[in-house]
């Protein structure tokens, strides 16, 4: 039976990410060693890595003043190394979800933190509106996907200080316009590639900015002087995650993909604002993230929920069981997902009302 | 034709984990998803991880009172973990090359650093003698195999203090008392799996004398109490590990591939020292290591150095170019090498040594 991959994360990669990277596992362009065997300084590698970048840059029309940059440690990593490299006095964050609050806690080690709003005394169902950003922090923090809770920042902010954005889980699902950031950064493992590498699109001029001694590893410049190739990176991954931008540039790209993710999303909401068993858990309408769809059935309907479940699963649906803060069905809808696997599940939805 | 690897690292894997990576790349135990796309919180995931635990466990008969963790960067990374989570006052290096030194630097951030000794003037050519462990170090850190120079600390140190050890390139090449150190380090990509990933194998009672606040991805204490799963970890690279420790158990475990090390080093020891077109880099033949053999030509042959480069890759022989700061050749002969391919490369030297 073929299986609809629901995963948040680690998840859905391309088919054509995961056959080109086991052939490439096997036999690596015909060379007759794996790529999980060849240097990373070999002429193989090299171009793996090249291409990687230049389909980061290529395929969110990145500026030339911006560095691009493979990380070790995801995006967790990055929640220390932002204010290593970047907290000088005082740093704002928006809080938006159990994601944000880690990237709080660590910039908390380093310096005096503003948090300019939060939705946690609503279980995060919604995206905090009416806040200013202090023109005195040395920068704004935003998480423009919260996976958990189904929200998203689906506008590119104006910011007055550098705006970094942990944009893991919706990357490369819409057009953004780059220049309005200082970073953008996350783990590779929704839209980009597979676990094992984060990524980082840095402006330049923000690199200016470090002035505190830091370990050689936690450094941007780091990455951003050494190609990523400082020390050994996260070859087989890099690889997959070249290889799966290489497939959305071969599909037309962000903004083609962008429009899918649209009808995708509308899909799966509009079945669930119509069968009578389900509900959103999102507040706003308009905070309803395009890439993880959460939902919960209708208290009347409550006790069905493990029997939903099941009946799911008996169609080859993967991976919809909601984060427990949250309860009920989380959907992960990432770029890879064909609609026809969205239909399979609405259907399942329709199906399972009908027999009640 | 076939190639002989000789690379480095990321270095030659044992064929049985490149074709199972391979399949579970492609569908991982028959669950219809690849490796690449399932939850690290999955079922499937879960029982990698505590066999790759497992294995590296029973491998190097760990002691009960030591927690193992796969850690995110590469060694690299533990250079700054090291000093962040115990160098509290003054820690003791003992400097062999590059990678010493580069941990040495990180160090030198959080406090007070005694190297001990350091053949830095002769080119790391030898493994320093006579020095002495400060009784007052929170701990000695050494690397016990330096890949450049073809230098190896072939027996476990007694020191009064935690003994920390970079293991990187011999880790699993020869039987370890681990009850001797406070922490065995590395990154995994020689003998261990592919490169994304690093490993520390450490004593619980070294994890009390962490004291200093520091961020969450750099305490060793996030891996161990979170089963190296606080955050998405290498899924790939780990699985891969996992196999290539599977293999190396299968084949007898580290005391039955230790005699093959040594008989496969001593083949090419003794051809290098009796070709006369040869000589080893390293001045005392105790020092030599086991898994990296670096030489260099004659003096009267110097000029036929990139010849010889030539033919052997004519031979088959990828990744024997030696590290700029020594020259000549170096043949890493990791765990996954087979005699088979020393005997090509020496085969080579004997031919080429005729035709001249």
């Amino acid at each position: 039976m073929k299986k609809h991959n629901f995963n948040a994360g680690p998840s859905i990669l391309s088919q054509y990410a995961i056959e080109e990277t086991a052939k490439g596992v096997q036999n690596l362009n015909g060379s007759g060693l794996s790529v999980l065997e060849i240097s990373h300084r070999s002429k193989d590698f090299s171009a793996i890595m090249d291409e990687a970048t230049a389909l980061l840059r290529e395929l969110l029309d990145v500026p030339q003043d911006y560095s691009i940059a493979f990380i070790h440690g995801g995006a967790s990593m990055q929640f220390c190394m932002i204010p290593y490299n970047f907290l000088n006095k005082k740093a704002a964050y928006l809080d938006t979800g159990a994601w944000s609050s880690k990237a709080i806690k660590e910039a908390k080690i380093f310096g005096e933190v503003d948090v300019v709003a939060s939705s946690k005394e609503a279980v995060y169902n919604y995206i905090p509106k009416g806040w200013t950003i202090p023109a005195d922090a040395d920068y704004f923090h935003i998480t423009t996907n919260n996976t958990i809770y189904g929200t998203e920042i689906k506008t590119d902010i104006d910011s007055p200080v550098p705006l970094i954005a942990d944009t893991s889980s919706d990357i490369l699902s819409r057009p953004m316009d780059v220049s309005k950031y200082g970073l953008i950064y996350g783990g590779a493992q929704k839209n980009i590639g597979p676990a094992g590498v984060g990524f980082a699109i840095i402006k330049n001029e923000l690199l200016e900015k470090i002035v505190r001694p830091m370990p050689t590893m936690l450094s941007y410049k780091t990455y951003t002087e050494n190609g990523s190739l400082y020390n050994t990176p996260s070859c087989v991954s890099i690889y997959s995650a070249m290889l799966n931008m290489r497939w959305l540039k071969n599909t037309g790209g962000v903004s083609a993909i962008y429009k899918k993710n649209i009808e995708k999303s509308e899909l799966l909401y509009n079945e669930i604002n119509r069968n009578k068993l389900f509900k959103t858990t999102v507040a706003n309408e308009a905070d309803r993230s395009i890439m993880n769809v959460t939902f919960v059935m209708n208290d009347e309907y409550k006790e069905k929920e493990a029997d939903f479940m099941t009946y799911a699963t008996s169609k080859g649906i993967i991976g919809i069981k909601g984060h427990r803060s949250v309860g009920g069905y989380r959907a992960s809808i990432y770029n890879a997902m064909p609609i026809e696997s969205i239909q399979v599940l609405v259907d399942a939805m329709k199906e399972y009302e009908a027999k009640l």
